[in-house]
This record gives structure tokens, sequence and C-alpha cells, in this order.
């Protein structure tokens, strides 16, 4: 019966683009991850996709814009939506979405993550 | 494509026990809501539900113990589990939980909500 400590879970890894999970929630995970530098474009063909910003500002890019999200901030992705996250200086991040979701969505990259690692 | 910022959603409201739906994905809410004082005990038959504390710290009562959740923190009441939030000074809280959510759960009582506000 404790609390997920968020800046705990941050504490207990240092490397970009692998999310880890924290809580799993009415078929949907909590996850955290560290991002560093352009990931891949890509999209969710039937999941929403939540990106609450904790440290650093995350920019999302769309082909039709750009979303920047601060500390306190969250964006959602809508399913079908392609989009870049970009981090320019390293963020930290907390993702909602449903546990099925694959990091890199449609496509498959060096960086795809096939399996779940909870903390 | 602005990104939702908590603290400006905060400070559009002053009542407490009356959570706001800031976000929907997934057949899943995102709402923030001020509490301060003793809320109802309750549980959700089928949902469980997410916690997380922005400011001031939240005590959870259940059953069988209490949680307590400070800023950056959260935590998940499963479905079915029987719970009290308390806030002895004024908590900011950001929820997950289906769509189909009340917040009083089980019961029924003067704070029950059963609209959905969007801010």
């Amino acid at each position: 019966m404790k609390p997920v400590n968020l800046a705990e879970k941050f504490s207990r890894f240092d490397d970009h683009w692998h999310p880890r999970v924290v809580g799993a929630l009415n078929g949907q995970l909590v996850k955290v991850a560290k991002l560093k530098g352009e990931f891949d474009w890509h999209f969710h063909a039937t999941e929403d996709e939540l990106f609450l910003v904790v440290k650093g500002t995350l920019r999302i890019q769309l082909r039709h814009g750009e979303v920047a999200i601060a500390p306190g901030e969250f964006y959602i992705v809508p399913r079908g939506v392609e989009h870049r996250p970009v981090a320019d200086e390293e963020v930290h991040v907390v993702l909602f979405e449903p546990e099925m979701t694959s990091n890199t969505g449609n496509v498959v990259t060096e960086r795809t993550r096939t399996t779940l690692e909870w903390i």
C-alpha cells in the first residue's frame, strides 16, 4: 500500500526511448521514459497516447504542425495521427496508453521495444 | 494543437470534490479536482481509479489501512476496493478513470456528480 513516486522511478534508469511500466489500470498502462534527441515517425492505429511531461520540454512533431509540452502539461496524440517526439534536452515523460501499444506504433526500428518492463 | 496545462486548469475553479474533465483517450477520462476534508466511503465495482497528486498530500483510507500520496506520486485503487479520500489541507489531484466512473462509486450522496463537465 505504497504510492508510486515518479522521481524515484526516474532515478532507476538512464537510457533514452526505453519506457518502463509503473502502473496498470483498466487495460491501460502508466509508463515512464527519458527522451533525448529525435524519435521515429510513427502512428498507433487504434490507440490514443497521452504524454505528460515532468521535466524538460517535449516537442511532438505532427505532419501539420508541432506541439511543445512543458512540465505540468500533457498532450494526447489521437489514434492514427503520425507523430515524432523530439527532445532537444533530456525530457522525463509519463505515458498513459493501452497495454498493447508499441512504442514505435506502425513501424519497427532498432528502438522498438517488444517486452514490457516493470520497475 | 495546444497542450493541456494542469495549473491553468486548476486555476479555473475553487470548489471541492467536483472533478472536471480535461482529456479523453481510449474510453478513459483525465479529470482534475480540488479536495478538502473527508469524502464518502465508496467503491467502483468495475473500474480501477488512479489518483496523481500535484499539490498537498492526499490520504486514501482503505478498510485495511491507509495510503498517503504526496505531490509527484500516484496510487491506483483497484476495482471493488472500498476507499475514502481525505484531504487535511487542500489537495490538487489528477484522476484517470473510465468514462463511466461515478465520483461516489456505489453510493449516491449529495456530492455525487451526474454530469461530465469539460474545462
